[in-house]
């Protein structure tokens, strides 16, 4: 009998996994859960042609194999800048075909999140990775309706969520028949009274432990679980040594002039920098 | 210069309300935010529609102004039973029939949740009040879909969030011009190593400073924060003492045999119990 | 076999207790653990001889039971006023004199803190019952210094313990021969990116949880929980409701002169009112 | 004016460390804060002269700098193993002195955990570096009476505290004078419903975090971090990546017979190859 509350992306119930082996997700020519760590890096948010362009060109000479770019910003407050999807359909079409786009261009696989169901069918004509957001890891229709497009679906933890929840919600998406699943850690609530410093406690335990639990790939984003610049490059490092498949990272060419968290974008500079160590770090740190 | 994350809801901001009083939603003949507490009782799911009108019957008359009933159940595993609605559009329908029938036939107003988008149109035609579920607290596609149906929504808190968060998102619904907002505590993520024999942690805190920072009612569901039926009553009379404008409780006639949640359920002579004594409790609390 | 990790405190290995009674600590003429609520009321740090009587006075009047003020304080900067106690072992002897000359003035038994192991034997020779404030829940070697006293132990909470935590520390004054444990609820640290707008998180369905595992009284303290004034009434009556045996209160007749925690000290007429109020519920509460 | 609420240890009020030095603590022939990382190990609870000689030349062999043995041990449960320095004060000096010969014979300074006041004159004689545990990280009396013996002070955060309460609690050691300050980074109490499949949340972000706020080296403690012995490795790694200054590590040689935390020990042959890679990487990682 069954009794793990996720079965079907469970380790133990696989036969094709056996203890240690990770399901390889295959974006275009991009492999993620081999080896080599995969970099996914981009601006938080797409916000014209030519920004978007210009740092996709960065990125890639970078190291990065993916880019990323918010359409539709999952916002706390209503009264912030929500991402040119919000703008109306036409700002939507637009942002996400500047995305499609810059990555053929510069011969990159693209992913952006989807915050809501009727943005699914649009979306997913534009990208190679459907994003789904933290806030929305407890959403089981959208991550139904997502995953019926037969793409790859980064999911990323909610801060409030155990692993265990975690898991769970992942096995809604493998329950519509696709696999193709890229668990991302991102950080929870903070705990304690008093400051921590940093805007979410990212939870790096969760890289091996999530790998003992599923054959699913997991990548680690630094940028929205510090929210800080100054921290990526250690945490970046720290989740590569830890064994995660992969790292999201926001990037932009100007910073200080991001529309979306400007306070954690590192510059394409720093990016490739922390991509070389990471690979030499890898090398060294497997098993 | 407004500072404030939420402006719309800040008792601050506002001049309609002063320094105390509430904004009364009205719910057909039912007014919430006023002295006396109102209570929203009935089934987690609607399973029959025999059963459902069975509740409905005895909920009445232990005095409950409201009914409840889930028809789509947010679910932590996909393997689990999601609700009639998850079954297909016909069985939606007519839980939903029954939902309108039985508040109909025993004269009280009903209210049932939407767990997406796809689902706000047919539900806002059949309920009174539209509930978001804490899962969806932060789904603010969700949120503005519901908000634009014009009915009172009720808004429960997701369980890793802050009050400030809690208060941001439902800006989100008073930005759309809805300000029937029935705000909704029912219990955060538990804290620290070892057992705290309740499902989430019951933070009535909430209760007063919610009604400080602004004029919206709110209301606690002790069902959900506990998951103990042996519980219910003592947090609930500590909810009413503590200020809330009413309760939202699950009950079911034959708590053993309830298809989601059954060991929080009380009985229908339990639920009248409480809500005398709540009563009571109400009149010689309130300043 | 025993499994639970206190056995000792436990409801279902004492046979002397049942289902619901409760352990009755006597202190004094005081009897903590009845059906009429208990009021520890005083100020915050015990600063002079003349301001101390002023407030034990206001407080009988208002109806409190037992007088409370600390000389050991415990906080967070070593930059901060420490208490009397840490100006060296005159003045922790002159401020411990005060104290029981305080409480014998205006026929109230008295406690205090004990911060530490060399305080014990000193302290001890002056109050009536010896407090483990929050931060030293977890100081085996303290609480078990304290249990040889034979004198009544007011045991509170960790703020970042689970309740099973909570009842496992007070196991170790159990063990010493010493039941005579006042358990106390404070608050637990806040969880959630944002504000939360108060000091801890007041977590009341402790009260009865506690009430079902073991046989021992448990109170609520909602001045060190909230930190905030204008919510100390409705947590006090909400504690009252859920069933708590008792409350700390934290009263000033100066609030605003107070030198320690000063936002969170009620007046002595507040302080009246509340006990009044809080005395109703009781009797309508209890089943 | 100074505003943060620790001072001594603040990077900004100091004139010595400039923005990113760290201060080096020397026991005896070891220097900790510099860039080559030090390894503590050894059993968790010295058991008997020849099991801790034996794990002692087993950990100097694979590398180890420092010795670890616990004497009194803080336990949840009364009814558990307390460590010899429990029995009573003879076991206590002879665990004690096994402690000290076993560091000598091998040529590693060793550390223990002071657990109350009352043992720190005790302790202090023996060992070159004074553990605080985590339990009392807030136990501001302990602190001073540790501090004033001008040994290192091995500090571990508290599992509810934020780093900012770690830092206050430190400058408590600070303030007597004392600024061999060892901080320890062990995790921190989970958060969410369901499991996280660890003892407690390694916030390894903690570590940047504290060494642009103070001068103070940091270290990690994965084994009760974790809790789980394979993972001992991946966070080793992920900690070293993360620029911890040394480890901590609990290593016995016949793990499954350890009379504490039996499930969280590594063998010396696993120290010796973390160590070894650990060593790489942090060459590769500082920038």
């Amino acid at each position: 009998m069954i009794e793990a509350p996720y079965k079907l992306i469970n380790r133990e119930y696989s036969n094709a996994y056996g203890e240690t082996s990770t399901h390889i997700v295959k974006i275009g020519p991009v492999e993620l859960g081999v080896e080599e760590p995969v970099f996914i890096a981009g601006p938080c948010a797409v916000e014209s042609r030519e920004s978007l362009f210009r740092i996709a060109e960065q990125v890639k000479k970078a190291g990065a194999h993916v880019l990323r770019g918010g359409v539709f910003k999952p916002r706390s407050s209503v009264h912030s800048f929500q991402g040119l999807g919000s703008a109306g359909n036409e700002e939507a079409i637009e942002a996400l075909t500047w995305l499609k786009e810059a990555g053929q261009a510069f011969g990159m696989p693209v992913v952006t999140e989807v915050r809501g169901e009727a943005q699914v069918e649009l979306v997913s004509q534009y990208v190679d990775i459907i994003q789904i957001g933290s806030r929305n890891m407890y959403d089981q229709d959208l991550l139904q309706a997502a995953a019926r497009k037969k793409l790859p679906i980064m999911f990323k933890r909610h801060f409030g969520a155990s692993i265990e929840e975690f898991l769970c919600f992942a096995e809604y998406i493998a329950a519509e028949g696709n696999k193709d699943i890229i668990l991302c850690e991102r950080g929870i609530v903070p705990v304690g009274k008093g400051k921590n410093f940093t805007r979410y406690m990212l939870d790096l335990a969760a890289v091996p432990v999530v790998q003992k639990e599923t054959f699913l790939p997991i990548i680690v984003d630094p940028s929205h679980a510090t929210g800080r610049r100054d921290l990526i490059r250690s945490m970046s490092l720290a989740s590569i040594a830890a064994g995660a498949s992969g790292l999201m990272i926001e990037v932009h060419d100007r910073p200080e002039e991001a529309l979306v968290d400007a306070s954690q974008m590192i510059s394409p500079a720093e990016l490739k920098e922390i991509i070389g160590v990471a690979r030499q770090l890898r090398r060294i740190a497997v098993k």
